[in-house]
């Protein structure tokens, strides 16, 4: 190991093994400030300049096998990027990361795990410029993009790296055998065990969270002992492409190849990401996006091991609620609106009994429980500079289209309007539509509708209700569940039915925690159990099968 | 939880400490004694009369859905069992499995675990009975089925179990997260992370190793929550079906549903395997097996975890030897006949320099050496009770096939000779044949040739071997290797061509160890790092999988 490994490994031991105690023991802890001010006064100012150093040229990051510049980005709030950056030859791009694993693979868990947290130190340094390019290629706000782009995006990483250090120390390098002989001498042995990679991963970015969604994957293979090529969304490359020049710099400073990671941006049409995923040298896949190609991977790359996280249908039980019905509804409020529901954990099917709910004691129709929910949401984003920072802007056009869509489904509570954006008048900044439907319209809810749109669903009975969302989550998948209840044998019954169904559950959130949100090292994002995911982020089976264990024995 | 669950769970709380504690140490330990004296003066009689009992006759098993009784196993020694055991009807099967799943997911893993734990305490009193069973089925001679389908076997399944409670309990069942919010009051939230079963298990039993081969995932699947059915090969039955009648009364005892594991045995010519591998019920399959059919599995399974054990081809590098060539010589002859070969780590590939390698400083030439091995092979078995003890009886007509085949490949060093077995005049006992051949031949030595078959192949050079080593076994998939040399930079050379083929290593192996022979709680059995296999027995990733999480979070 070179002096500066040795440094880094010295340098981040301590974060590393607080790490390890954070995963086991999941209470509250982030090595990453989320709060902008922590990073110091010049800190905003440096990284706007950075970001804008970037725009209308090509991105600095050599690689093998480069054989033109592409990318053409667009933010969602209006400006073209005009960065470029390389388009790889894959036949020299994957066998210069295949040379560079032996010494990634011989220098160990430790080594690799301290180099990564020290990528990742280097990363949260560079939180407000990482902010802006996941701003402009994301839509979320900036405040928004500034959190789950950065600290949130970096704590998910380094969880990552601590599951991967614990899997790969999950037994000793090096051990002695004897086995007693009765009054022969016993058997002696030395043993050594050696985590090995699989070969290279690949890391599939997606378009709204391209940072948050990546690191997981991107750190686990790393700290496995992979090679790992990141395949970004074609309109969310420059955050991606910051990380990896970060990584490179890091590997090649602590004396690794740096072409242990690579970025590979696709020709406009070109499916490189098919391309990429039916490599005999691609041996993990990490990918974020469509059920549609998520099914494709999972069944279309048996030589890999793949990851997938794919759409789902979130779903609310509103049964009855105490005295905080004002907190409830903030809350509700908050997660539909949130980056425009643009989120893969934003609840979309609010099942509501059709007699209607008990609040404070009180009955309360279906009718003015939907007008209540409809006045938070519009009272949260009433004036416009409020709701420009949560909402953001659309980051596609598939999202206004099914806005539109939904305008004729069930009968409107809410519609959807246009924010104006005085900073930038061409983005598309919408606020939530919410619909009432009858729990017999399947059609309508079974499906996930991306972006900002609620169904209240006139369900039966809070019973009834349970059993659809049982149902609907076992066979649709979903990634956030959420239930309101006063009952305690409600609750349960919804706990039993969130375990069948294989989705995590949230209870009477009226506070500062949001069902769409879930915090590093505590909440498993996912749970790899109903067909929204075939993973989580992180657990041990996210990390275990990225490497193998290989031994050699010797009699001693 | 019961009375009798809890006590199973005090019972053998110690032991699964033990054996959580052997995992990661990898010294030597088992619970269960292979030597037959310790399990009492009566065991060999009455395990040889419960044996006896059980032929001709229907196997005591009742589970629901059982549509007719099937089974004609014929022992290789001859003998036809004449036993029968129920054929499932799986649209009533399957059900009663998955509504016994609940209740032992709510148990949690501790009671999971040491339920477990008394089965396999009393299927390791029932070993003589086992091993009757193991005998008549797989051909392994009386001692080896002994210890191979007993403590051996029991063994792998305890590590399944103690990896198993590892993965669930890698986090809290519990945790409180508090997050500081500058001046106003912290978020608090209150959660529980529950390890929730993927379905229903699916093992397919192979014929050769009936319960070693299948207790891995047997218990890996039930100790993470699952159900499991037992698909047997229709040559070796009664082994799992003994199996399954002591877990299904283990459960019932301690308050669970039996219904928690079935055999489920096929009719003539059914194809029972691939009917219930793509069951949407079935979530997590263990197959040991061909190659074709576990790749077949492997692609053709998109809803179940898929762990298999296929073919391979295992390999020896012979460089040079210092003093001890006759326990060299005797190592290898040993792993060459034990079970006629019929193990998926009999060394099948040798590669000797074919300019000769050293021996205690002296040169020995290519054909001395393979003259050595010859006689040491005669020597090994030159009386034939002692032949009889180590073969068994070949187990199946594929296996004499192939030997007659092989006596036309290259030149013939060892013919494999009929062993005359006194016992069972029927049965089919051969040697050894072992075949010198060339490094060119590849069309011969890249493809698994199952049974008592070696090649000793002349390579330009050590370092030509090495290559060769490393280039067909990362193609062809081994589950064994090893390399003999005094040369410390060969070792070092072979060991990094192990890391790259990913297949586990053994080195100057000469006493009373085999590179076929792998030592629970210590040895990795295959690697998932080549293709003869896609996991290891056990480890973590073949556990991690099996289940998944789910959380439920509240304010406090």
């Amino acid at each position: 190991m070179t002096a500066t490994a040795e440094q880094f490994t010295v340098r981040h031991r301590e974060t590393l093994d607080r790490a390890l105690q954070a995963i086991r023991e999941r209470a509250f802890w982030t090595p990453y400030p989320e709060m902008p001010k922590a990073y110091g006064e010049q800190a905003a100012a440096d990284g706007k300049a950075a970001y804008d150093g970037y725009l209308g040229g090509p991105f600095p990051l050599t690689q093998p096998g480069t054989d033109e510049l592409v990318g053409a980005e667009k933010s969602p709030y209006g400006l073209d990027l005009g960065v470029t950056y390389p388009h790889p030859d894959l036949d020299v791009l994957l066998p210069a990361m295949q040379a560079a694993m032996p010494q990634w693979r011989d220098a160990g868990p430790d080594a690799r795990a301290t180099v990564l947290i020290e990528a990742l130190a280097r990363l949260n340094a560079r939180t407000n410029e990482i902010a802006h390019a996941v701003h402009h290629t994301s839509g979320q706000a900036f405040g928004m993009a500034f959190q789950a782009g950065g600290p949130h995006a970096q704590d998910r990483g380094l969880e990552a790296v601590a599951y991967a250090y614990a899997a790969q120390t999950a037994q000793v390098a090096a051990a002695e055998w004897e086995k007693p002989q009765g009054p022969k001498p016993a058997l002696k042995m030395a043993k050594k065990f050696t985590a090995v990679p699989r070969g290279i991963g690949l890391v599939i970015g997606c378009n709204t969270f391209p940072t948050w969604n990546s690191y997981p994957g991107l750190f686990a293979s790393l700290a496995t002992g992979n090679a790992v090529v990141v395949k970004p969304h074609p309109n969310a490359i420059l955050p991606l492409a910051i990380t990896v020049a970060v990584l490179r710099d890091t590997l090649a400073e602590a004396g690794f190849d740096p072409n242990l990671v690579a970025l590979a941006v696709e020709k406009p049409g070109e499916g490189l990401a098919k391309v990429l995923a039916t490599r005999p040298e691609v041996r993990v896949i990490d990918y974020t996006g469509s059920t549609e190609f998520g099914q494709w991977l999972e069944r279309n790359a048996p030589q890999a091991v793949v990851y997938t996280e794919k759409a789902g249908i979130n779903t609310v039980i509103v049964d009855s609620v105490a005295d905080d019905y004002k907190g409830m509804l903030g809350n509700l409020a908050f997660s539909f609106s949130l980056y425009s529901g643009q989120m893969c954990t934003t609840p979309q099917n609010i099942f509501v009994p059709r007699d209607g709910i008990t609040v404070a004691g009180e009955h309360k129709s279906f009718d003015d429980f939907a007008s209540d929910l409809a006045g938070a949401v519009e009272k949260l984003l009433g004036d416009d500079a409020r709701a420009n920072a949560l909402l953001g802007a659309v980051c596609n056009a598939g999202v206004s289209e099914r806005l539109k869509q939904a305008e004729s489904v069930g009968k409107t509570v809410l519609a959807s309007r246009t924010v104006a954006n005085p900073e930038y008048p061409d983005a598309q900044v919408r606020t939530p539509l919410i619909a009432a439907i009858d729990a017999a319209d399947t059609a309508v809810y079974t499906g996930e509708w991306f972006g900002p749109i609620s169904f209240l669903i006139a369900a039966d009975s809070t019973d009834a209700a349970i059993e659809t969302f049982r149902k609907t989550v076992s066979e649709h998948g979903a990634i956030t569940a959420s239930v309101y209840s006063t009952d305690d044998d409600v609750i349960a019954k919804t706990e039993d039915a969130a375990l069948d169904a294989g989705v995590n559950l949230s209870v009477n959130l009226t506070g500062g925690v949001y069902v769409n949100q879930s915090a590093a090292f505590s909440d498993f994002h996912a749970t790899g159990a109903n067909p929204a995911a075939n993973s989580a982020l992180s657990d041990l089976a996210y990390v275990a099968n990225r490497f193998r264990v290989v031994q050699s024995r010797r009699h001693i």
